[in-house]
């Protein structure tokens, strides 16, 4: 049995969601939204699922999707790129991070990752024979850590995963903070791994940039995004890159292996999803927002301490009134034993496991889902 | 970039594709099938999508299609396997076999080949840090080297792949050979990955039989299917895996990092589809055997050596008496721009790409298509 895989367990969300509902708790751990899936897409899904064809797609995706993946980036974000040479489909982001990490890492390679980090980066980055190193941003600004990411470089680092919108801070990167990573990627000759899948889901006016989008770093960086987000259907698996030839060849070759293509008529779908026009979004946009204001507002009625949040769905409440060693672990478990809420605890996003005062829920759920959980929150209180 | 996958080129199968496009080439290469979907499989996809839910199923699958697995290896190859605790679902058999290499080799280890071997093994078990180790199977009779396999073993030999029914060869590992692996496995102590896509598609009453239904092998095989062939539509990359828990642990560990899960939909059709009754299985059998021997008859009667074919959907032909010294990548562009029909050179499927004297052709395809590919070899002959 292989050294890494052999010794993991299976995911905190996975973990947390059987939890809840073996206590019938009220499930806003697992990341994944309820309603919101655009009709029109699950509809284009079933008519391109009827119509076929069912064999192999080409490797790199389907043009259309490939053309709506660049167009859509171009539309909202003002990122150029070449669909044919610079796009690649993906099974799932999920994928897209491993094809990346397989094709870009060699062992004895150093890779940098921003804690709290979402569990699948550091797993791959060690199947891939690197090493992880972990840089700290601190609760409750999450600024950009930028003299201990000076110190994390050494001879050996390759690669640095940025995560914007961040999950699970609800961090959006500033323009200030994305063009002092650009000059930190040509100073030390580093590539960026941008896990962007929450594009679309910001609060407040706050907008999205990509690193891909600055000319200096664009050469640098590998961005990843997915129709599990953008469409709120987790479930659906498709996911893509958009980065320069030299870096998306080798990630094509990873994926060549790891899945070869994704379902032809998701792909097709997924098109038509990213030529919606802007309303589709902005509505996506406002109805999570909506739900991010619902639940923080009855958090805080409850009692809670909530930190703020600019993108992705979560929210995360400060638990030092409740425990004030700051065990979030035992009180995400608390909460679900007695409470009837399932949360996670943010020591899930660190290498350590070490205690962070902090837990995490997400609040793209249904108003009903949202009002029950507060009211069972209000009175565990 | 990584080592493995920096020095890497498309597949074969993706650039005869592209070849057999640019010259309007009959497309015998890339093995996908044409005109044998079962529309009832399509149409329950197309009613789960409407249907829903759209968000993450269990990442080991959802239960109707782990049950579906069990039951159809129970009722078409007498293996019985526990659903909820040895079976698996991946984003297609190309997943199942990364999961598995990444799963259960570590750096240093070695893994046992079976040449010619399918091009997704190698660079795989290279990037999971192992050495691969091929050991040659040798025309027309393709049967199992066992002083070569011996020879092949060292102390860091962990795991042997079996592809049977065999792509490229058409061949169907006998009983005396399976149990002859078996103890092979058991002497010293290695697990085999089973890549077992084309179980479904034997011929002449030919059935195929698998190491994890020989007890003394359960406990070291890796049993991998697919709807891609089971249901002839390669682009859904529906895949599955049967193992003994201790084997299906870190494997289930190293999927859920690398597509973490695989589209709900797509996951209930196939569950519909396996379930599906003896008619359906022996139809496609059916369809595929008649379609084999038109191929092979007008080969025969074109002037062409073709070699024997008891399972998978791949012929052989013996270009000696086209090419002396059997060069058969150069002999298999001549076809494509001469003759207009693309196949894929068996060079292809060897590490060391020396020249086989063998072209491959794919029979999955309309009775219209192949008689086309006929008339056209015929005239350049
Ligand atoms: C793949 S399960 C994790 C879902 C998610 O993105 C999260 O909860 O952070
Ligand atoms: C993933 S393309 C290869 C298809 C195939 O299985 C073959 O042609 O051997």
């Amino acid at each position: 049995t292989n050294r890494t895989f052999g010794a993991l367990g299976i995911t905190v969300f996975e973990a947390m969601s059987r939890l809840a509902a073996a206590h019938g708790a009220v499930n806003l751990g697992q990341g994944f939204p309820e309603g919101l899936e655009p009709r029109a897409v699950v509809e284009a899904a079933a008519a391109a699922l009827l119509e076929g064809p069912h064999q192999y797609p080409p490797m790199r995706g389907v043009p259309e999707l490939r053309r709506a993946v660049a167009e859509n980036g171009a539309r909202f974000f003002g990122i150029e790129a070449d669909w044919e040479s610079e796009v690649l489909v993906t099974s799932g982001a999920t994928e897209a991070l491993a094809a990346a990490f397989f094709a870009l890492l060699n062992p004895g390679d150093e890779a940098i990752i921003l804690e709290p980090a979402y569990d699948s980066y550091a797993p791959i980055i060690e199947r891939a024979g690197a090493t992880v190193v972990p840089v700290r941003l601190v609760a409750p600004d999450w600024t950009l850590p930028k003299a201990a990411l000076e110190a994390a470089v050494t001879a050996h680092t390759r690669l640095i995963v940025v995560n914007t919108p961040m999950n699970p801070t609800g961090k959006v990167f500033s323009a200030e903070e994305l063009a002092w990573l650009a000059a930190f990627l040509v100073r030390h000759d580093l590539v960026a791994v941008c896990d962007e899948v929450y594009e679309h889901l910001t609060f407040d006016g706050t907008r999205h940039a990509s690193l891909f989008g600055l000319p200096s770093a664009r050469a640098r960086t590998v961005r990843i995004g997915s129709a599990g987000k953008s469409f709120s259907m987790t479930g659906w698996k498709v996911g893509y890159i958009t980065a320069e030839r030299a870096l998306i060849e080798p990630i094509a070759r990873a994926h060549q292996y790891l899945t070869f293509t994704t379902p032809p008529a998701l792909q097709r779908a997924v098109a038509a999803g990213l030529a919606l026009d802007a309303a589709y979004f902005d509505g996506l946009r406002g109805a999570l927002q909506e739900r991010r204001d619902f639940l923080a507002a009855g958090l805080a009625e409850a009692g809670f301490d909530v930190l703020p949040c600019s993108g992705a769905y979560f929210l995360n409440i400060d638990i030092s009134a409740f425990d004030a060693a700051g065990d979030d672990q035992a009180f995400a478990e608390r909460l679900v034993r007695e409470a009837g809420v399932a949360t996670i605890p943010l020591s899930a996003f660190y290498r350590d496991k070490a205690t962070t005062g902090l837990v995490r829920l997400c609040f793209a759920k249904h108003r009903a889902t949202l009002e029950e959980a507060i009211a069972r929150l209000g009175r565990w209180r």
